[in-house]
Order: structure tokens, then C-alpha cells, then sequence
């Protein structure tokens, strides 16, 4: 089959398919005890840093089940780190900037880099893993949309209300829009490095994008997200996710993606019908369901699918990443139900 | 001027206005001076206890601006106090359960309590700020919808992802049910009895309800606010709010309110057009905005005017409460803007 018809490829172009293809975010993570073995050996960013650890990673859940993609193991916020605003990842907690920018000079003492050369490991952590999963499913690469992105630069780690995010963007929007400039540039160039380097469609992480407004995310985000997605090498099916976003959807589509990322909080038929017949979408299972019994799993699932109605251009996947309590076994039941609750042949 | 022809009251009932009504949640708190000058001398708890300091507090704010309503200083978790689940207030964070809920046999264990003989400060309160008030402008009472104060109780704090509330509605519904349920019964003899003492509207904040799915709002929390609401004393408007509710806005309303609360990530008037004629609506201005110029205030200000396009029944709120390092100057304007763009004839 060539790579082009895997089921995942058909889906984000809405071809027709067999099943539902299915993978989840953060598939590869610290729900799996062969992550935390080798998470033993070595320094969160460290890990990230060595192609060999990364490319093993980021194959451990597609040995252990039958997911329909791959994802590359790696942190949004890597891309920053050779920007020098002292990035790191302090043990049990989230990331931590420790110059986080607050102004103009901030942002213009960012240092200027070509992310192809800065990034050296991540390509080649995305070759291995082409090499090793030769054909069986589609390797996805990623990156952090520019507010995500911004927004931790910005607030010096996660935030609860993104207060010091907004108050730059209104207050100094000149620094807001020279920072998304910056990022806009670096991503699109860390993003085609990825391709070159094999991956064959990348999701684009807007994950706190939900905090905003629709007006702020038309004003200070959509011209940069839609920039970003245009830079992108063509023929790469672009998913284009954010959660908290039900009020954001249109606007989201409006700066660009194949694949539109539902988060659990929207009803996936409805939301689909908003965007209309020219885009595909990707979710939407609260990844708290992980926690049911596999009954309980197993009706949810049959009510995403119920809501997809079999329509071509559904990937399934959760509303956000796999937490790290989620039961390994129910992960593999999941996966199962997937495809055999939206089998077209009966047969697999 | 009767009582219910004050502004806020009237728009509850989708009354013509001669201006837009305004209140801000938390318009009593750590930004204004007089507030942080004391709390130097009461813990938060001991501050909501003492219906004198307590009826200070909630007058502070009425008495600096012209707003539209008082609202009672108090916290959604002082009802569960008496329940004996441990709450504290530990400083410069936020509350603390020192017994969280996990199981049934928890839940079994919860005080059995009656609101109205349990929180007597309370109620004086009330009945303080309303000599105080005279009839200037009303006061609203609240309350924590069961939801978001049973997530309090099983988390044993504030959360991100709720997944210990998930985990015991999926795994163990019947204790959920059962908590909803006990919920229910103390919060409607807690509100009534505030309205016993005076207050004029009630808020019921179900600030955290935007983590759920429509199918599991619908299934674990839609009957307890309805079954709450249901049993309020009549005639009193009763503001039904929530955040990141986009997608639930139709079932909140379908669980009962005069007025739907609407944070800044919807628009307005797209948001009230799904919901109808037959209800009115509070917000929607970031709290964030407050950070901004009062120029870019006033932008914001307008538009959403403009989204209500007069039509009776709006009443002007941010989407959340006021924050911290919110300028005092800033609030002061916002409240002029909404009563100048919006007044109707020109003389205010």
C-alpha cells in the first residue's frame, strides 16, 4: 500500500476508510512502564536530546498496540531553548522559563536562530524512527502554535487565567506582534525540518489557545497561526489543535488546517457541522473516560462514532493528551473498540 | 422607587432598562485598598464569620463606584465547613480539604447539616448590608452549584483536569449521585435562607463546570441544579453562571435561571441568540481587559453593548471575577463606560 493510502493519511484528506483511524495524544508518556524505565536513565530534555532514547520512545506505543500513527517524542517547547530564555523541565512539575519576556527589549534580546541547525537532534530522532517503522503507519511530527508557545515565554511556565499573556498583548501589542513574528518564523522552519526529515503530517499544538476571546485570538493570534500553516511544506496534512476552544472553531479553521482537534467539551457532530463539509476532524474523547470501567469506555466511544456517522474524515483520538494514571490495559481496549466499532467489513 | 424597579432587578426579568445594570464578581476583594488594609487583621474564614467585618467588605465596592448591585462577601465552601470535610483557607493559596471525598463510604460520613442553624453569620450579614443599603441597590446572595463545590470536595482544592471528580462519577456513580444529592438539599435551605434575610437575587456559581462534557453535565449535574433551583424560594432572579461553558450553555439553561452567565470566551450575542428570548444574560468582559488602557476598555465595552443591542435583560459582569492586580482606576472607569454607553437618554 503505498504510505499515502494508510488509514490515518485518507482520513485528514476525508477519503474514505475501513475503520476509524485512531491515536492518542501523548501516546508515548508516563502511563506506560517502559516510559518510566527508560525515564530512569535520563533527564526529561536529555531524552528529547538523544535521537536513539526519542525514536525508542516514541515507537513504544505503536509495538505495544495497533495505533494508526506514530508520534515523534519531543516537548513543544524545545524550539525555544536555543533562544536562550533558560529553559527547564523541573522534576514532577511543568516547564519553567527562567527569563520569562515581559517587554519589547525582552522579546528583541531573543536569540535569532535557524531552527534547522538548532535542532539537529529531533531530525534525526524523526529519520530513526521512518527507518524503523518503515510503512506500517505514518510518523506525525508537531510543534507548539505561536500563543501556546508565546504564552509560556510570557508567563514563565503554565498558567491558570494567562494574565501576564494578556496584559502584554494589550498593553504593549507592538512587543505581542514582534514575538508571534519571531515564532512564526522559527516554527514554520522547525516544522518544514521535520518534514524533510520524514514526518508525513504534523499536528500543531494550540493547546491553550481557549483562553482567549474570540476577538483576541482574531486579532493577535489567527494572522500568525494562518502564516505559520501557509509557510508549511505542501502535501502535509496539517491538524490543527486547541482545547477550551468550542467558541474558537471557526476561527481556527479560518487560519488554516486539514484536520481540526476537538476537544471533549464539544459534541463532535456538532461541532463538525459548524466547520462544514471541507475540513476533517480530530478527537474527541475526554481523556478522563480512560478512568471508567471498559463498558463505560465503550459506550463513549460509540457515541463519538455515532456522532461522526461514518462520514470520511474522522481520526479519533482523545480531547487532549493520555493523563498519567490512565490504566495501560485501557488504553489497548480502547484502541480495539476504535476499530472494531467503526469497522466497514466486519472482518478485521 | 419600588425595590424590583431597580435596574439590575428589572433586566433580571428582561425589563427595559434606562441603562445597562453592572456588577463585577469578586467587586469585594484584594484589589481595593480598604479590603487588603482588613484582611491584615482577619483570617479569610474568621473574616467571613464576623457579619460586621463581613457587611464592611460587601459595601466597600458600593460604596466607591455606582454600581447596580452589592453582592454578599462570603465563599462558596463556607457551607461545607459545618459538613466537617477540614476546609482551610491557607494563605496565599486557595482553600484546602483536608478530607477529601473518594468513596461512598466518604460521602456517608459527610455531617448531616442544616444550613439555616449552621452558617447564622451568614444571615446577619445579610440582614446588615440590607439596613445599610436602605434601597439604593439590591443585593445578590450565592451560593457554589453542586458541581463545582462537590469538585472542591473530592479534589480537596483547586484542579486543572478534575480527574479525581471524573474518576468517582465514572467509577462509583452511585456515590457521586449521592453527594449531588446531599449537596442539593444544604445549598437550597443555605440560599433560602439567605433570601429569608434579605437578599434580593442569588448567583449560583458553577465556575468549574466547563471541564465537563454536554453528555456527562447532562447525566451527573443537569438534575442537581435543576432539583436546586426548583426549590428556591419564587420571585427571587436566580444568575446561573459557569466558565468555559460554550458548549453547555443550552443544558445550563435548560437546568433552570433567569439569567445565564456568560464568560468572555463566547460572543454575546451569538451566545444569546442560541439561548432564546426567554432568558436574560450577565458578562462578558475578560477580566483581563481591566489590565488594559482605558482606551482599549472602552473599545471592548462598546462592542459588547453593541452584541446585546439593547435589548432588555443584559446585565454587565466581567466573565469571571475581578483580578488581584487589577488598577482601582480601571474598574472605576469600566463602571462609568457601561452606564455613559449604554444610557438611553443621554441626561445620566
Amino acid at each position: 500500500m503505498p504510505i499515502g493510502d494508510l488509514p490515518l493519511l485518507r482520513a485528514a484528506r476525508r477519503e474514505a476508510t475501513d475503520f476509524t483511524p485512531v491515536w492518542l495524544m501523548r501516546q508515548a508518556g508516563r502511563y506506560l512502564p517502559e516510559y518510566r524505565a527508560l525515564r530512569e536513565r535520563y533527564k526529561f530534555l536529555d531524552l528529547c536530546k538523544s535521537p536513539d532514547a526519542a525514536a525508542t520512545v516514541t515507537l513504544q506505543p505503536v509495538k505495544r498496540f495497533p495505533l494508526d500513527a506514530a508520534i515523534l517524542f519531543a516537548d513543544i517547547l524545545l524550539v525555544v531553548e536555543p533562544m536562550g530564555v533558560g529553559l527547564e523541565f523541573a522534576r514532577g512539575d511543568g516547564p519553567v522559563i527562567h527569563t520569562p519576556l515581559r517587554s519589547r527589549g525582552d522579546v528583541e534580546r531573543l536569540a535569532r536562530i535557524d531552527a534547522r541547525d538548532a535542532l539537529p537532534f529531533v531530525f534525526e530522532t524523526v529519520r530513526i524512527v521512518r527507518r524503523e517503522l518503515d510503512r506500517r503507519v505514518p510518523l506525525i511530527g508537531f510543534a507548539g502554535a505561536p500563543f501556546t508557545v508565546a504564552s509560556y515565554l510570557v508567563e514563565g511556565g503554565a498558567s491558570r487565567d494567562y494574565l501576564e499573556t494578556k496584559t502584554l498583548m494589550y498593553r504593549d501589542p507592538v512587543a505581542w506582534h514582534a514575538l508571534m513574528g519571531v515564532l512564526v518564523g522559527v516554527t514554520a522552519d522547525y516544522l518544514n525540518g521535520q518534514i524533510e526529515a520524514g514526518v508525513q503530517a504534523v499536528q500543531l499544538f494550540d493547546s491553550w489557545v481557549g483562553a482567549l476571546s474570540a476577538d483576541d485570538y482574531r486579532t493577535f493570534v489567527l494572522p500568525y497561526s494562518r502564516a505559520l500553516i501557509r509557510a508549511l511544506a505542501p502535501g502535509i496534512p496539517v491538524i490543527h489543535f486547541g482545547t477550551g476552544t468550542a467558541a474558537l472553531l471557526p476561527s481556527m479553521q479560518e487560519a488554516g488546517g486539514d484536520v481540526i482537534g476537538l476537544d471533549w467539551r464539544v459534541d463532535l457532530g456538532q461541532a463538525w457541522a459548524r466547520l462544514g463539509p471541507d475540513v476533517a476532524v480530530q478527537g474527541n474523547l475526554d481523556p478522563a473516560v480512560l478512568m471508567a470501567d471498559p463498558d463505560q469506555i465503550r459506550l463513549r466511544v460509540r457515541a463519538i462514532l455515532a456522532r461522526a456517522a461514518g462520514r470520511p474524515g474522522h481520526i479519533f483520538n482523545l480531547g487532549h493528551g493520555v493523563l498519567q494514571h490512565t490504566p495501560v490495559d485501557h488504553v489497548a481496549a480502547l484502541i480495539d473498540m476504535v476499530h472494531e466499532l467503526s469497522s466497514k467489513s466486519g472482518e478485521r
